[in-house]
Order: structure tokens, then C-alpha cells, then sequence
């Protein structure tokens, strides 16, 4: 058991992962009312009491009884902890509760890969989507977006495809920053395959994520709901290059449904590719040109803005990690990712997640390629000996 | 005298727009209390009465009263009359009644050259304004919205400048339509240089308007103080290419000052010449990719929508030069302009400037390069036997 999760409803949710698809309502429902064990015990049992889990249609539930029999949770968890992953579930102290707005289309888990702590990487996220065939004006707007993002310390999330996603990630990561893919598949399948280097990349020095039991791949709808993870997890999010009618837009709709703040980048309106943009831009949206922009409107909304208010929690409550990393880190002075590596003893892509979380969290400052403490005592307990 | 404005107030109003620069205050003010042909007096007497004009400092009235003295409107009259042009007052039939909303900033006057009736084309203009200095792009761009919007029937109001205005005027005329040039010098100066080929088209087939009497070269601040002209003159004005801090800036801000709708069209973040659009896209201005999406916004707008409420006025108030080719246009079917002007016994470019006339005033439709009678009787006199 880990936070307030039972290990019985973490492998009741595991298997549920194979049983229905994600953001389906109606399967949300069954778990706010009767919970994740006893829904898997109703599916599995041997005569299935039907009428207490209202509106599965008959042929429906056959399939959502099969898989739920076949299911193997522990095999799954295995797998991909074997690939350095986890399942996280609602209740756990690394599940991003901004996914509750989400109702009851919320996950129903998330399968993990990568060290960082999901929940305080989300508070200081924006996602960067747009559109696969993009031009090489998008490609560089969605590049230079992840860099300047990760430059100020932001979390860059995007679903890892080809074009708009992929150069955003690249952005992230060249600029030495923390980045987040959010598949349609499971988190041990790369795709698209030639994007398996990115993934791979992606899942050391940031996080991979997805609603998808291990081995599973992408299909179109699975795509679709994938977007409303992504408009969800993040504070905002920007469209860099979008047709009329396409699946960026759907995350950005989502996104404004949620009360997040959504972004678009014009282009020229002769390119048939910002033509999604423009439309939304000619709605809610509002037009960004760089980094700087996207930061301000995602830097006001909401009760989170750590760098105006000081860390949102006292640092005794920093789990060991974290707090193993700021000791790491000089009274005065600044360090890059590799000297804070070595001073703590781990490896540099792990001290960059964890200073990425210090960050969001409001212990330390950014500056270029060097990590610092943010100077005085701006908490309480945030002092060189504060703490248990 | 024509209309309500005597020929001593013309003659008055002629000579100070030699004494005083486009959209001084000051003088709007002495104007609006004494009248042109008080203030003319005074600036003139022999012993200048300089407490009834109070605010001009002694260096700057004695240039005022030189200039006065100086004056010749007689002779400016004859000048711009010999190349068809004539001096408009508030007051005239033919004032734009919307300049008004420039208070003391009003123009003394406007010297103008072509045929049409300024007044008529204003209520159905919107103003294509940018760079000199454009891209390839912003130059598609301007005469594509420039051809688009004369198809639609509306007057393409702008500088003729360099770069997008060129651009705006040109696609105007290339598509048969209308295009007024609001100068920053005489009527009869060809500025730029090269563009007196385009200038002369526009007199021939449009209007050139201006604040400044014959033979006036443009400056600095006459360029800047025509762009008020531009901005309260159309119902809306849509900027395609502008750096931070260029003139088309001023323009579309001084159009939102009077409530006029204000439009930019995008361009890629990479370019220094979409960076002010961008800026004033940040703010209140409207995304705007076509021709379409104008004159949804221009003609939402204000109380003149023309095809949505049939004729603003009855026929038999039409002056005898749109009766007539009303009078051209058979009871069904569409003919082009040439048809038109030949029916009429006319040029076709006076022909098409009366059919513009006739479109802005609910009379006639176009369908591509033809004209038609708006079908029914929309209005009480508005019938082939209607009228005196």
C-alpha cells in the first residue's frame, strides 16, 4: 500500500486498464459508486449480477466480462516495473489531482515510465501539440517553444508523434529541460516507431505516461481521448500548427472546457496548416509568439505560481529524494545538472527530474544551464536546517 | 453655394487648409466657436485681435497670419478643379458625416479628385493598411483582401503608399471595384514618385482624397496625421504587415479610439513585419484570414448594413447621375460596367462609380463583374415608376 491506495485497488484498477476503454463515462460511474475492487469482483463473477452496473448494453458487457476474466494485473505491473515504470492511481501522493476535473471520463490509472514525480512536474506544465505533417515553420516554432519553456523551468507535455509533438519534446530536451509524453499506447510500446530514440530518451530524462495496460497499441479514438489527458494535466496549452478539423484542436476545446488557458501560434494565412489555428484564435484562444507569452498567461492562472509565493509546501514534507538533492545544492552559488549529480551521488538525468520537481515546488531557481536555492528564508521551514 | 455651405465659408475653408496642418485642435476649436469665415477675418485684419483666438503662441500666429495673407483659394480652387477635382466642407451633400467623430481634430475640409460621391462610398469602406516595406507575403495578402473585398461590393480605403497600400489598391482595381487613396499631400502631387501610374488610375476609376491644397509635399507628421483620416473615414481598417511602433499601428489604434472594427492578419512569429500585428492581436484587435471574415465583422457593425435592409434611401432622393444608370439597368438580368456605361451613354469608369454608389445605397447587387437591380420592392419608392 502506498499512500491511501490499497494494493487490492491498485491491481483492481490495473486490470480495469484492460477491461474498458479509456475515458469512458459510463465505466466512471461504476467506480465512483461501488469502486474499483467491487466492480472487478461484479465483472468476474460467475453469474453477473447485471442490474447493479447500470447501462452496459448486453453484447458490450460479454467483452468487459472476457477481459476482465483474462486480465493479468500483476503480470502487467511487472512488466512495466521491469522497464523502470509503475501504475499510478487516484489517491496516490504522485497523482496529478488536476486529472479529477476530468469527472468521470478521469483515468482510471496511469502506467508510468521515469523517475519524476508526475504531480509536482504538472503544476508547472504546458503542452505544446499541433499537427503531424507540420511545416518547417512549425517544426521550428515547436522547438524553440519547448526550449524557451524548459529555459524558464517549465514542464513541456506533448504526445510524442511525429511533427509538432516530436520537435517540441526535442526542444525540451536539448535545452537540458523535463519533458512529458502522454501516449495513446502502452508506455513499453514506441510509437511511432521511428520515433523509439525520442521515447526512450523521453523516459530517462522525463516521464512517459498512458492510460494503456502494457503492450497495448494506438487506434484512433485512442488518440482522441489521449488529447483530454493532455489538456487536462497541464496548465495551458499551446497549438502550434493545426488544419481545420484536426486532433489539436481537440485538445485545445478540451483544454478551454477545463477552464485551462489555450494558446494557438499564428502563421501565414495562405499555409492550409494554421488554418485550425487561426480559427481558434478567432474564438477563445489567445495568440502567442514565444515562450515569454505562453509563461505569463499560464504563470497567473490558478492558486499555483511558486517562483511569487515560495514553496507551496514546507520542505520536512519533501520525500527523500528531493530533499537529498537540495542538500546538494550550495548555501550560495549555482550549479549545473551534472555537479548537483555528483555532489548527491546519482545520475544527471535523475538530479534534473528531481530539480525540476525542487522548481515547480519553489525551492530553487533556474538560471541558464545552473540550479540554485531560491535566497531567503521565504517559508517558514525553508531553511538550511528547517525540517524533521 | 452648395448644400448648406456658402462660397465665402468654401473660399474661408480652402485658405486654412493653407494656414493650419491637418488635424490641429487648436484651430478646430476656433473654427467650431467662430466659423471659418470669422477666423479667416481675424488671422487677416490688419491689427490681429489676438485674444479672440486664444492658444497661439506669438511665434506660431505670425505664421498663421502670413500664411492667411499668403492664401489664394481662389487659385487652388481653379488648380484642383482643372484636373477634375474639387474642395468638399462639413455641410456639403457629399461630407462624410463620419469624420465627425473627430471632434476638433475634424479636417477644415477635403480637396478631392474623381468623380463618385465620397459620402455614398465611405458608408460601405473598410481601409487595407501596412507596411512599405512588405514581404512577398504581406503583398499577396493585401491584394488578395483588397480583389476579395471590391467583390464583395465594399470600398477599399488606404494610403497609397508603397508595399500593402499599393498592394490593397491595385487588387481593388484589378477586380473592377472601388478604391479611395487618402494622401498626405495635394490631390495633384504624385507621391511616391512611382506610383503616379497607380495614383492616376485611382483618380480615374476612384477617389483621391486629402487635407492639404494643391502642391503639398508630404512630411513626418502629415503622414501620421492622415492616418485619423483613414481610420474614421471606414467602418473598419485591417492591418496585414506592420513592425512594433510603425504607422499602421497609429491607424488601427486611432480607428479603435472611434469604435471602428479592428482587424490583423496574422503572419509566421518569425517575421519582424507580422510582430506588430501580433501585438495588436494580443490586444482588442480581431484574427482576420479573408476577404469573407471582414465583412462579417465591417458589416455587422453600425446601422448602415444596406442588403440587409434594402435602399437607406427612397429613389427619387438620388441625384440625377445614379438615377440615370439606375435607370440603365434592366428589369431583369445583370449586365457588367461596360454595358452599363453604354446603355447610360457614359464612361465605364463614371458608370462603375455609380453603381457603387447605388450598391452602398441598397439599390443594385453585384454577381462577379455584373450588376443587378435588388429584386422586389424592398423600399416604398423603390419601384421601376417610384420617384418625383
Amino acid at each position: 500500500m502506498t499512500g491511501g491506495v490499497t494494493d487490492e485497488e491498485r491491481l483492481a484498477r490495473a486490470a480495469l486498464t484492460r477491461v474498458v476503454e479509456p475515458g469512458d463515462e459510463q465505466s466512471g460511474r461504476w467506480l465512483r459508486q461501488h469502486g474499483a475492487v467491487e466492480v472487478m469482483a461484479r465483472l468476474t463473477a460467475p453469474v453477473f449480477p447485471g442490474e447493479t452496473l447500470p447501462g452496459a448494453g448486453e453484447r458490450r458487457i460479454e467483452g468487459h466480462r472476457r477481459r476482465a476474466v483474462e486480465a493479468r494485473p500483476e503480470r502487467d505491473l511487472e512488466t512495466v516495473a521491469a522497464i523502470g515504470g509503475r501504475f499510478l492511481c487516484p489517491g496516490d501522493p504522485q497523482w496529478p489531482s488536476q486529472l479529477d476535473d476530468l469527472g468521470d471520463a478521469r483515468p482510471i490509472g496511469l502506467w508510468l515510465r521515469g523517475a519524476p514525480d508526475l504531480r509536482t512536474w504538472a503544476l508547472r506544465s504546458v503542452s505544446v501539440v499541433g499537427a503531424r505533417a507540420c511545416t518547417p515553420y512549425g517544426a521550428h516554432v515547436a522547438a524553440t517553444l519547448g526550449s524557451g519553456l524548459a529555459e524558464r523551468g517549465w514542464v513541456v507535455v506533448s504526445g510524442a508523434a511525429y511533427g509538432v509533438d516530436g520537435a517540441a519534446h526535442r526542444g525540451a530536451l536539448a535545452a537540458g529541460g523535463a519533458t512529458v509524453a502522454v501516449l495513446a499506447c502502452g508506455v513499453d510500446v514506441a510509437y511511432p516507431r521511428s520515433h523509439a530514440e525520442l521515447i526512450g530518451r523521453i523516459a530517462e530524462q522525463g516521464l512517459l505516461i498512458g492510460e494503456l495496460p502494457p503492450g497495448s497499441h494506438p487506434t484512433r479514438s485512442r488518440f482522441v481521448l489521449r488529447n483530454r489527458v493532455i489538456a487536462a494535466l497541464t496548465r495551458g496549452t499551446v497549438v502550434v500548427e493545426a488544419e481545420y478539423r484536426s486532433g489539436s484542436l481537440v485538445t485545445a476545446r478540451a483544454a478551454q472546457r477545463l477552464g485551462r488557458c489555450t494558446m494557438g501560434v499564428p502563421g501565414p494565412v495562405t499555409s492550409g496548416l494554421s488554418a485550425g489555428v487561426h480559427e481558434l484564435l478567432r474564438g477563445e484562444a489567445v495568440l502567442v509568439t514565444d515562450a515569454d507569452e505562453v509563461v505569463e498567461l499560464v504563470g497567473d492562472i490558478g492558486e499555483l505560481a511558486p517562483e511569487r509565493r515560495g514553496p507551496v509546501l514546507p520542505r520536512d514534507l519533501l520525500g527523500p529524494a528531493e530533499a537529498h538533492v537540495l542538500e546538494a545544492l550550495p548555501a550560495k552559488g549555482a550549479l549545473d545538472g551534472r555537479d548537483v549529480a555528483r555532489r548527491a551521488g546519482i545520475t544527471t538525468d535523475e538530479a534534473l527530474g528531481r530539480l525540476y520537481e525542487l522548481h515547480s515546488l519553489g525551492f530553487v531557481e533556474r538560471q541558464g544551464d545552473r540550479w540554485q536555492l531560491v535566497p531567503g528564508p521565504i517559508h517558514p521551514s525553508n531553511s538550511r536546517r528547517g525540517g524533521a
